[in-house]
């Protein structure tokens, strides 16, 4: 058994529990409480509040109450994202995590308005959580116009635009703020959370770029080398609308091992630090390697 | 002239500039950041950054750059909130200050993302200018499913719904989240952040209270008062919409009656404060009356 998955299996329920009893008892509205959970407890993997706790582990920081709210604020914030991804005018996707998307179960207005009610919501935890108006700043700032909202309108303009298709350069800026800004803003918030001194930090924030940027590659390789059952949503979508992405650009061979260079540079940040359990998180993307 | 309208023809400028100039050099990318300033420079009254920079100014805090940033995060939100009323699963508007939507302008998926760049962007300036996560608390808050969102879910859900058309409860508690929230929070986080004792912070908290609710209804007065060319945006649309409000529950001349004794009742809930400033925003209200 890794380090990550004695990691995951202690602290996810940790963080299923407290998002399900915080979004009944913390949303008045009833109905609309249902909507948000419903994309909440869709079963995801909990990487991002995953990534926060595991930093603060790494950094001698002990996890209670507070920490876990702060974590919990995180996936709420990335829920959101979701959402609004799969709505109509975005990727109009149909399903997700296995279930169909909010706007298909839901309709449309009641998929953009849960998506309004998550992302505050995550904010508020975070800063509640945390007392910091600094980690609201980082947080803020990883999924603004200059993070995840930035690339996902990258992504939107260039989608069948065949002038970026083989541009390198825009690809990576645009899956970077897609994808890294917020799994590197939860690794940030949590160093800045721990007190981390400023070398500790900078290692941190550097194997979060590596790690945020294989995410994408890999979660692009999900899209080709899964079946949508395995994937738990439609794959082999992206070629099919012109996505332009690292796949597109590299193809698998070359994609694989892009990714196994990150996992090793993402490692290597590591060194000097009690850095096995972080580590050990990359071990995910090996099923597709 | 008013003690409102000094206020306002010395603070409006300083807040469109700095809007204009910050949105510009704060925005990477130029094509996102010129669709969330098409709406942001659309020509809004500022209302709640004026009377958030009211409420310091009448508890004695001077005014400077960060407390201008505070309320030009708060203008962000708003503008986040119009465009994703204006969208066509919402309200499905083409006008809006006397121009085309967002929308209708840039296209959907623009329309969503720049509401979903502003209201983080927002939370960020109001953060950075206060240092404080109290008031983010209070404006996260404020904006949530038990805030604005949860308003705005209440009223996609019960358009023509005939059941609560006769509802006051239920219309009240609808309006007063869908735009008396956010009015509240500006006046409380001011209190907060100049340090007002708590017997000020009641009686301001309890007048935004009151000029929250005023609001609505002076906003739904416009509706049927004012042709779409006063307004800037397309009039007589509730009624014909079966949207429910306090001015379908009450008709006209009642919803009048009512609008009158809320400005009463807040200019009451000022004594002792140096509350002339506030009370003379209620002379906005006048041209309905």
């Amino acid at each position: 058994m890794t380090v990550f998955k004695e990691f995951q299996s202690h602290w996810t329920p940790i963080i299923n529990n407290y998002l399900e009893k915080h979004l009944a008892s913390e949303v008045d509205d009833k109905k609309i409480g249902k909507i948000m959970a419903y994309s909440v407890m869709a079963g995801g993997k909990r990487l991002r509040p995953l990534l926060f706790l595991s930093t603060l582990y790494t950094l001698g920081k002990k996890i209670g109450e507070q920490e876990v709210r702060i974590a919990c604020g995180i996936e709420l914030i990335h829920t959101y994202s979701l959402i609004h991804d799969d709505l109509p005018a975005m990727d109009n996707d149909n399903y997700r995590r296995g279930k169909l998307t909010s706007h298909k179960k839901w309709g449309e207005a009641e998929a953009i308005l849960a998506g309004d009610a998550l992302l505050p919501m995550g904010i508020q935890w975070i800063a509640e959580g945390s007392k910091s108006s600094q980690l609201v700043t980082i947080i803020t700032r990883a999924v603004g116009p200059n993070g995840m909202v930035g690339g996902q309108y990258l992504d939107i303009d260039s989608t069948n635009n065949a002038s970026v298709a083989g541009n390198a350069k825009f690809i990576n800026r645009m899956e970077w703020l897609k994808t890294g800004c917020l799994i590197e803003g939860s690794v940030k918030m949590a160093a800045v959370y721990a007190g981390a001194d400023s070398e500790q930090k900078d290692k941190l924030v550097a194997f979060a770029k590596d790690f945020g940027r294989s995410y994408q590659i890999y979660d692009d390789l999900v899209d080709v080398v899964e079946t949508s059952e395995e994937a738990g949503k439609e794959t082999h979508k992206d070629k099919e609308e012109g996505k332009n992405n690292t796949l597109t650009l590299l193809g698998i061979d070359q994609s694989r091992k892009e990714l196994t260079n990150l996992i090793d540079h993402a490692k290597a940040n590591l060194t000097g630090l009690n850095g096995q359990l972080l580590a050990s998180f990359l071990d995910l993307y090996k099923k597709v390697l």
